[in-house]
């Protein structure tokens, strides 16, 4: 399936968003309409994220299973697919494997 | 030291550059006159790397210490501190503490 291969016209965050002892790396985004992504990877382990404001996440590279609060069904996803998270929430997501590169669209 | 704390009008390349099993973690960009760098973040560790290209490391968050090829000599830096490194060479780097984030300027 195609993905986003590349954002354009984008503002980088310089610093890197370190999370589960480097499980997770992600860079801050800023679109030239304001709008705020993040782009990052998920190497192999099984991760719970909560959210703040609601979630999409799009695969750009390998594959991973997610669950959402209160389900108990893993799902998996994979490149140039996106699933939803809603706000105020977590959702656990597992990787094994090659690195799950992710682009994160938020609201 | 004041630092790049972002770098605005680029194309980011979604897809993560994982390398040492995740002990560094970059994701390229382009700028909009074709000028090639990424941003990334070396995690605690002793790392070897081999340059193409020279290549410009910037610290933007944490700090390191790097050894050129053919040197004897750690050298420490910082955040807004950059170092050079020739092409077609090596260096190690090592991390300890707070992960190192960087801007990789090549050429």
């Amino acid at each position: 399936m195609s993905t986003t291969e590349s954002l354009q016209n984008v503002s980088v965050t310089t610093k890197a968003n370190v999370y589960f002892d480097g499980k997770c790396v992600s860079h801050g985004l800023t679109l030239a309409d304001g709008t705020k992504k993040s782009v990052g990877v998920i190497l192999p382990s099984t991760l719970t994220f909560n959210t703040g404001a609601p979630e999409i996440m799009e695969g750009t590279s390998g594959r991973c299973e997610y669950k959402l609060a209160g389900s108990d069904t893993w799902v998996a996803s994979g490149v140039g697919e996106k699933f939803s998270v809603p706000g105020n929430s977590s959702f656990e997501i597992r990787v094994s494997g090659e690195p799950y590169s992710y682009i994160c669209h938020f609201g």
